[in-house]
């Protein structure tokens, strides 16, 4: 576990419609994104840097799976807390707008959209949120909206 | 690139609503499940099979990011074409229905769900699909509907 100086434990009831956090940044260079791409996405844009700058995107890019990766790694240690985070359900949307390119700084920041209490568990609930990932350049690069069950300070009785 | 002997290559045409392929299984191990984690979501369930034992899964799963991860690594080597590929606009929506856990073996399978030609540009289409994954006990892990671009075998004119 990261252990940063920031760290807050938040439960359900602090993350409230309208709750943004800034989540810090990360940079990826080429021999990572070419790593990633070799185990998990090897199509010829996020391997090969001599192919892929005749290719659809005029160079390398990052695999989009390498971006949701960096961008949980910047959730994981910024926004969700260890001691209340009971996984994900799902996520209701990705959109890359822009490829994300070897040198790239993104910066990630995360909002809560909604907020319910579980019908079936009252020690939890349901939380809907949005990272935006941004390059250094102020474009958005990735946009992810995921769903999240998180324990409850406060149990309903 | 991956160079199966089953390799086809496949263009927007291809794609038509109802075609399925089969793409293979793939296992991952916990140390895998681990170095994946500590990298990308070092939750507690993801890193430590000694915490994730109490935890709320009842013992270490991977991250829903290896999945996709994995998951793509399969439609890379049986349902896109290098040559046609021209990458994804997003993905409509994922769901984990149940855990990943150590050991188990993931079979993947592709179906198109709508194909359309764009609208802009003559020489491509979108294809909207869903990745089915299930586990060796048939139970489904992960539901993936993606949105590709890919290339026309015959541009429009």
């Amino acid at each position: 576990m990261t252990d940063l100086p920031e760290r807050m434990t938040r439960y359900f009831e602090d993350y409230v419609p309208g709750f943004t956090v800034d989540c810090g940044s990360v940079s990826v260079s080429e021999a990572e994104i070419i790593a990633f791409a070799k185990e998990f996405d090897p199509q010829p844009f996020h391997v090969d840097p001599v192919g892929a700058a005749d290719g659809p995107f005029g160079g390398l890019i990052a695999s989009g799976w390498h971006t949701t990766s960096l961008t949980m790694r910047q959730l994981v240690d910024h926004w969700i807390s260890p001691e209340s985070s009971l996984g994900a359900a799902g996520v209701d949307e990705i959109r890359w707008p822009r490829p994300v390119r070897p040198g790239d700084t993104l910066h990630v920041r995360a909002t809560v959209l909604e907020a319910r209490r579980s019908n079936s568990k009252p020690d939890r609930g349901i939380i809907r949120s949005v990272a935006e990932v941004t390059n250094q350049d102020g474009d958005t690069v990735m946009r992810l909206t995921a769903i999240n069950f998180v324990l409850a300070r406060n149990p309903l009785s």
